[in-house]
This record gives structure tokens, sequence and C-alpha cells, in this order.
């Protein structure tokens, strides 16, 4: 009989907070997906930097792999533990650290929620400009595993370009402090930017200073019904050339159907196949003046039908409650999720053929569409349809992903926008990175994580 | 008697440009420094992506080391040439591919200027912002292997942040394509970024897609006298928190002697212990009126002593040059460089520090300082007194260069701020870099040139 090697990390950390409670076994041991089982071998808990180093050392000499693990937010299954994994959970370690008036960052422990960051930003009259439906939840340590983009990508792009500093444990138990918050610092490979976006797959993310900037002027938000798909790049054109946007967010009338189905009204009296969400800045009068220009160039051009400009911030929260509401309207439907993007100037020709896709290969399904496609990222939802059994549904829906794949290849686009690889897309990593570039991925991984701790069979 | 491996190379791409002439060996094989003597086995001009990667396997089968080679403005060493090895210079490599105005990129090969650079941008009426004194004579492939800086960083960011798409070939010599101008794309690990600032040790740039943006507003130049050090970053407090910036720089008296004596006029009738150069948005009147409601400010507390608005393209330009030509009004001195940095929170605790250091280290040595102090990078330059041999001058600067690692160490700044590492640093790695960084690095480079022949020697 072995002895659990939990005894040996018990001996060496006695103070460290750890659980093998069934309940938080299953809490801890999945993410948002509800595609895999958790079976972790026990949630660990650390209250610092030296707990996370003395528990990654420990796992490289038993070989028990270990799951990083934020606020499990993720679609991707990055965070599940379903192999006797130990789950490092940060967020005991939830504190903001500091702040920096002249350098404007922010110092903050991986466990602290975005939204907990978005208020100690603020605080300093400077915010943090990420933003994304799951900021109430998500930790800025999973942020980073992940990049994370969100509604706000098309203005001040994604967490990467916010990272001034990191630090982190590697495989191998080493603390590392990348860049130190220096603006210039031309001193060799950036390591920073290799773990951000890693997926836990080389290390643990123990502490951030994240890059601080100046609110923006007061914005206004504006609803448009767009009669069909070719004209969606149309209105971002015209959008983009003459207000300062900060979203640009579309949906279908499927999405917004799920939405009203979970509460919200409708914003027009007729459907429209199309509705686009965008928010720019309207400082002054001539700014909203522009902006109901812009409507009615689109309106003459026949690229809308109808629109709704927001008159307060309430109107502005309850327009973009329509987009924003989307994911959570679907969650109960545990619907299968495509997450791809290609580069904005294809756009239009990927969108035509994408359509063209679903409507063949999901005739009886409820596809829901809607997207940043200001920064050519498109969600796609597949609702199960109440009488195909789960297993069945995931392999119909994972035959589609295969043809989807090959119209991505051909417009050099991308099977993971924002969400991440994980366990959901690994099948797919090839249609997006070449055979050599997934080799040296490998390769480094093994450089910064000899022993294969951190988080195995995630990404590949 | 061994047969030369430009035999063999001849063979291999009969096409290949390649000369051995006395001449183009010396031109080659050294960058703006002067401190080795060029001594390359051979030059070769490749005309496309294909002649690149034959030559890269040509290296790995016959051993023979590659010197990528650019503008060579460097300052680092980094395109030196002094043991045998093959340069490689992607000069004829130096066209605009496309221009793509959705996505608002530029995509061109490596061996393509600065200057051509904005120039092409500018025929599109967006701007690509990255932008140094050495504009006509860099290349865009130098650039992004030493992640360019420059002069209007504080506004928009260093190389790195620039580029969406890079074709490179590793030290195995395949081709890999990072990013495809993807916005938003988490499919793993960003090797693109792993390449930016890899200083030709990892591979080579062959081809680069650049984000563009738009030209800011109509600018207008701000020159001060400022009385003391302490002051300096009180000026820039009070000009970032009220004005648009797109640069804060800096320089001492004993600059503005040398840009003097290389016919610049003195910008006011007192001389002046500091010099702060700024520019900002100036679109309309109650932008310049703020302007100068700063300058009254910094005046009124004696942080100012005279300053200048410009008021006319021309005037701006000439203010410019006094900051700008400091570099080449002291190229004939051949002095021995720093270039530091410190995060800005830093800034005034660590220039009182240097400022002792450099009093009491060089007494009779001509010490010139500036640079961007806006994001915490200085420069400084020591000009070689005429009664000392270089070799002891060297020794010198070096000596105090060791004394300054130490000060940066304490406030965690670096010893390469842009310049790079290249053979000028390479001692002073471990001052910037932990141990445990740098083996990771090296581990990083084995695994994407597992022969080491791409720039062996440089950055470690």
């Amino acid at each position: 009989m072995t002895i659990s090697p939990l005894v040996s990390l018990r001996e060496r950390l006695p103070q460290l907070k750890l659980t093998t409670d069934a309940t938080d076994l299953e809490h801890y041991g999945r993410d948002w997906t509800r595609r895999w089982t958790p079976a972790p071998l026990a949630i660990a808990l650390p209250a610092d930097i030296a707990e996370v180093q003395t528990i990654v050392r420990w796992a490289n000499e038993t070989g028990v792999a270990i799951v990083p693990s934020g606020g499990r937010t993720g679609l991707s299954g990055g965070a599940v533990a379903a192999n006797g994994e130990l789950v490092v959970s940060l967020e005991r370690m939830n504190r903001v650290l500091g702040f920096d008036a002249a350098d404007r960052t922010l110092t903050v422990q991986p466990g602290i929620a975005l939204e907990a960051v978005h208020n100690a930003a603020r605080e300093h009259g400077l915010i943090y400009p990420v933003d994304f439906g799951a900021r109430g939840s998500c930790q800025i340590g999973g942020n980073i595993a992940t990049n994370a983009g969100g509604i706000r990508v098309i203005r001040y792009g994604n967490t990467r370009n916010w990272i001034a500093s990191l630090k982190v444990v590697t495989g191998a138990g080493e603390l590392l402090e990348l860049n130190r918050s220096l603006v210039k610092n031309a001193t060799g490979y950036d390591l920073r930017h290799l773990f951000i976006g890693s997926e836990g797959t080389l290390g643990l993310v123990v502490e951030a200073t994240l890059a601080l900037t100046e609110a923006p002027p007061a914005s206004q938000v504006l609803l448009f019904a767009v009669p069909h798909m070719q004209a969606l790049m149309q209105v971002f054109g015209a959008c983009r050339s003459r207000l300062q946007l900060s979203a640009f967010e579309f949906f279908t009338d499927r999405a917004l159907h799920h939405v009203r189905a979970h509460g919200a009204q409708a914003p027009f009296e007729q459907v429209s196949p199309y509705y686009v969400v965008t928010e720019f800045d309207a400082a002054d009068e001539a700014a909203q003046a522009e902006a109901l220009a812009v409507f009615e160039h689109c309106l003459e051009q026949g690229w809308v039908s109808d629109g709704v400009l927001s008159q307060s911030e309430a109107q502005a929260r309850s327009l973009w409650r329509l987009r924003e509401g989307i994911t959570e309207s679907l969650a109960p439907h545990k619907p299968y999720k495509n997450d791809i993007s290609v580069r904005i100037g294809v756009v239009p020709a990927f969108l035509q053929e994408m359509q063209e896709l679903l409507t063949r290969e999901y005739p009886q399904f409820d596809v829901v569409w809607f997207g940043h496609i200001g920064d050519g990222n498109l969600h796609i939802n597949i609702v199960k349809p109440a009488e195909i059994d789960y297993a069945a549904f995931i392999a119909e829906c994972e035959r589609v992903t295969e043809l989807m794949c090959e119209v991505l290849r051909r417009h050099g686009g991308s099977i993971s926008a924002e969400h991440g690889i994980g366990l959901v897309k690994k099948a797919y990593l090839a249609s997006a990175r070449s055979v050599e570039e997934i080799a040296l991925m490998r390769g480094i991984r093994a450089v910064l994580d000899p022993r294969g701790v951190m988080n195995p069979g995630k990404l590949f």
C-alpha cells in the first residue's frame, strides 16, 4: 500500500490550508465547462509565495501534477482537474499590495477578482481597462494565464498590454521576477510575455504589477438593428472612421431571443437579424452630433434599419446588458462553444462562409452567434436540442468544428481567440499553429517545467 | 588544407549574392560601436526567404555562425562579426509587400529603413509611431530584434507593441509565421514576443506586419530651462497631468555644448544645467493655452527658469534638433555609452545617486547625460579625454559601469533600456536578470537554435 503523497506535503507545510472534502474537490476541480468529472487529489490554498514554491518543489519530487486555479470562469477546461492532480487555488492571495502614482501601476496578488482591480484603480483616479462579463468572479492570475481579452480590446488590447511586471513560480519551483515594471528593458528574452497566455503550463503567476491608464471621456452607447450580415463591417468602418470607439460588438436575433427569455426587453419593435452595440467617446455635443450623423449615414446607406442612442448611464447599461447577458442566458443549456478569430480584413468573407457552414451543418440546432467583431472575434454557441443526448451532441459539434478549422486555415484564423486551448480545443491546436511551432512550444515547456508537473495535458 | 565552407554555400545557392571583398567585410562586419575589428568570413545578401532558409540550413551543417545584419546602427555590438561569421545582410529585402486598410497594417520585408516605413504609412493616411534619430539608416528587422524604443515610447510604447505578425527563420532553418495579424489569438505561447528583442540569437526576422495608427492631432514643442535636477520630475508630473504628451526628453548643458559645437544655436541667453524638450497635442487654442498655463505654473514653482514654445513646424524641428543632434555630435569622440533605465517612480532618487557616482568616479571626464526621462531611460556618454589611450579609457569606464550596476540593482533598474546587450553589456547581464532567468534564456535558445549558429557570443 502506498502512502498518499499528501502526507509528505503536510509534513513539509504544516500550516498549508489543504482540503480533500468531497464538495471542495468538485468545486475546485472544474471550470465553467461541464464536460469533465472533477477528480483532484486535493485542493491546496497557499497563503503566500513561499508556500507556492514549496508546493511546486514537492510536486517535482513526488510527480504529482498541479492545476493552477483562479476564478475557474474559463471556458476551455484549462482549470479542470480530472486526473488526481493537486489543485492550487490562489484565491487566498487576493490583496492589493501597492499603488505607484508616478509609475501608474497597481501591484496585486493573483487571486484578486478583476472587479476588485477595477475598483482599486478607480480609487486612485485611474482605470484598469481590460473588462468582460466574468469580472466579478474571474481572477487576475487567470486573466494573465489566458491573456484575457473581452469587450474593449478594440481600444485597449488584451491583458498582455497591461502587465508591467510579473512574479511567477516556474514548473521547477524557481521564483522569477519578470521585468520589474520597467518601461524599457532590452536585456534578452521577455519571459513575461512567454508566461502571459501559457495556461498554467509553465508555472504559476504569484504576483502582478498592472499598468493603469486615465479614464476615457464620458461615453455613449449606440444600438443598431442591422438588416444583413454584409452591412456589419460597413457599419464598423463608418463608426471607426468618425468616432473614438471603445467597443464594437454584434449579436444575432437568436442571441437576443435568449437574453429576452432571461428577462431583457426587446430594443426595437421590429425584429432584425443582426444587432450592433458600440460604445464611443461622447465628451461634448460635437461628438454626440457626430454619432447621430454616423447613424443617419448608415440609415441612408441601408446598413442599419433602426437605432437607439443612450441618453443616460442607466440606458447605456441596459443596452450593454443585451450583449453581456448572452453567455449567462445560454449557460443553463450547456452550449457547445466556438471562440474563433480572423484578422479584421477578412471578416466579411469569413462571416459569409461561416454562415453557410453553420446553416448547412447544423440544420436542426439552435446556433447563437455574437462577438467582438471589431477585433475579428466571433463566438458561436450551439444549444443542445432536448432530444439528443449530450455525448452525441458533443460528437456532432466536434465534427463541425473540424470543418470550421478548415475554413479558419484557409482564412489564416485562430480556433481560440480568447478562451484558450485548455482541454476543449487541444485537438484543434494544429489548425492554428504549425507542427514546428507546436514542437517548439513543447521544447520551451520542457525548459521551464522539466518534470512536466504544471497543468499536464492542457494546451498540448 | 580545408576547403572553405563558402564553396558549399555557392554550390547550394549559385544565385546568392555573396561577397568577400575587403571593403565589404569591414563595412558589413561592424555596427555603430567601434570597439571590435570586423573579421567576417563573407557577406551574404539574400534576395528572398528561401535563400535565408538555405543559408541557415547550410550553417547548421557546416557549423559556420551567422550574424544577422540590418542597418547596423546598433550601439551594443549585436551586429558585429569579428570571428569568421557569415554576415547575412537583409538590405536587399527592403520592399513594402502590402497594406490592409481594414486591419490597418503594413507588411514589409526586414531590410526596409524605418523612415521608409514612416513614409509608406503616411501614404495611407496613418502613422507607424515608433521613431528615433537613426530612422534613415536603421532597418525594421533590427528594430524588431532589439525591440527598439526611442523618443515617443511615453505615448506609443516600444516596437513590441506594433508587431501584428512576424515571419522568422529559426536557428534550425524552420520558417515560422507568428500570429498572422490576429488581434486575438489564445493558442499557446506567443513566440512572436519571444523573437522581439532576442538580438538575432534565435533566428532571423524575414517579414513583418506592422500595426499602424491614426496620426495624432497637431503638436507643439516646449523647451524648458530647468535649474536643478530635482525639478525634472516635477516638471514631468505637471506636464503629464495637464497635457497629452508624446515625448518628454531631457539633456544637460554639456550635451547642449556638444550640439552647439556641431552647429546648433543656444536656445536661451542664460546657461542652465538642465533642459527639457516636450511634445504634446495642441490641436486647438485651449490646448495651447493649457501649455502656457503649465509653463507659468512651473515658473512660479521655480521648477523652470525659462522656456520657449514652438510657433511653427520649423521652430519645433529646430528645438527637437537640440535633443536629437546629441548622439551625432558626440559620435566623432567615440564616447563610452551607458543606456540604463529604472521605473518612473524611482527616477528622482536614482538620478541623485547617479549624479553623485558620476561626479565622484569621473572627475576629469566629460560626462554627457540625456534621455527619455518620461519613461525612466537615461543615456550617459563618457567622452574620452585626449591624453588617455582608448583601451585604458574603456577599462576605466567599465570599472564605473560595475559601480553603476550596483546602483541599478538597488533600484531594480536595467543595464540596457533600449540598445540591447549584444557584446557591449554582456558582462553586466546578471545585474538585470537573475541567474535562473539567464539559465532559462540559454535553455530556450537551445530549443530554437540547437546548433548555436545564430549570433553566438551575443547576449550571453
